[in-house]
């Protein structure tokens, strides 16, 4: 073994993930097949290609083909994946799926958190 | 909505994983719950705690604690994680996680691969 | 060279840094010097130790231990980085430095630009 | 401020570094302009755009465009960092900069001071 397999596994590098999806993704009631998925979405997305094909990503996964289609066909539906039109500075138009909804669900989550936190304090001084 | 609950956001932060656990989990044969709840795992080892309690990731994952604690056994058996004793600098002892048998069994396998793709390019070169 | 020095390096981490503070660190007038002992700084905090001394920092810097604490001063001041008290789960007190004013300037520059955006957008949609 | 300038946020994302980067750079004679001008040369890269223009790069510094290109090319001729000939799968020729150097000399100093490490503990048990 020498250097250079270290330095390629360097390069590949790694994806950053919020630490609130990590924690939060059962109270959005996902699964941990559900929500691997879109990690691999996210993982692609970071570095550059936001449309990665669902037999890619399911070659990555343990399900098959068609159950990987069905989960990613649900989370669509279940508004936690878009899949957007944009176009280029050429005006040319191209497909990306973008996780928007689901950082939109995240953030919904702390924000009421933070309140029930805000209220909790409020009726506890008032005690 | 104030910015105080976006900086709250910004200093519970990110978890950083290897791509290669992303792309070369199912190789290792871990599914999706197996390799989540390592993933639970590394992002509390990052943190700074090393013996998360098995309830509280149970409590963030879709599993029941009982589910969760056999794939625990399960993960623990075929040596993708490992219980070890370390001391601090006061010579007391405490158990702590480690994921290295994890990152052990990745790094075999890009070499591995690494091996293969020289032989298979000097192979084609020979042609 | 065997694995165990590249599951170390595994083991050893990544620290997450915030794109924006890569891109926008000149905007909020910081030079290299004052945002990489902030990234010093957010390195430790991320690993679980929010009191890291100055001398630790200095150690890893190409300033002296003068200059660097001069620059840390000053970042205090121009409220960079703020030094707070806290209290753990027996009510011991204990300092901690943040960054969540770092974060906060990050958080207000975004949303102006957002907002200027957004006022350009609308004025080239009225003409 | 509404949730789509934070959902905005979370996905313009983080960039990965090595800790041992942040811990070790002054120890392999970078200071942090360089040090700097190299995680910005990261984050593109990781970001997909491995050819980032020197302009751009200098834009985001605190560095003057002459003082960027001649930290730049101190930088590749002291090894740290390298233009190199791509071609993509339409044999079309690109240049793209690695950081490949960067990482082989950071590994080597982990493999030194590893080796230390090792040698002093044999010299230890062996008294």
């Amino acid at each position: 073994m020498d250097r250079s397999i270290m330095v390629k596994w360097i390069n590949e590098g790694n994806v950053s993930i919020p630490i609130r999806l990590i924690q939060d993704y059962k109270k959005l009631g996902l699964n941990e097949s559900e929500v691997m998925l879109l990690i691999h979405f996210h993982s692609f997305i970071q570095r550059g290609n936001s449309f990665p094909t669902p037999q890619l990503i399911a070659s990555q996964m343990s399900l098959s083909e068609t159950e990987c289609l069905s989960v990613l066909q649900s989370l669509l539906k279940r508004g936690f994946l878009e899949l957007t039109e944009q176009s280029d500075e050429n005006n040319i138009f191209y497909e990306a799926f973008t996780l928007s909804p689901l950082w939109d669900k995240l953030v919904t989550l702390a924000l009421e958190e933070n309140l029930e936190e805000t209220t909790q304090d409020n009726y506890e001084e008032e005690q």
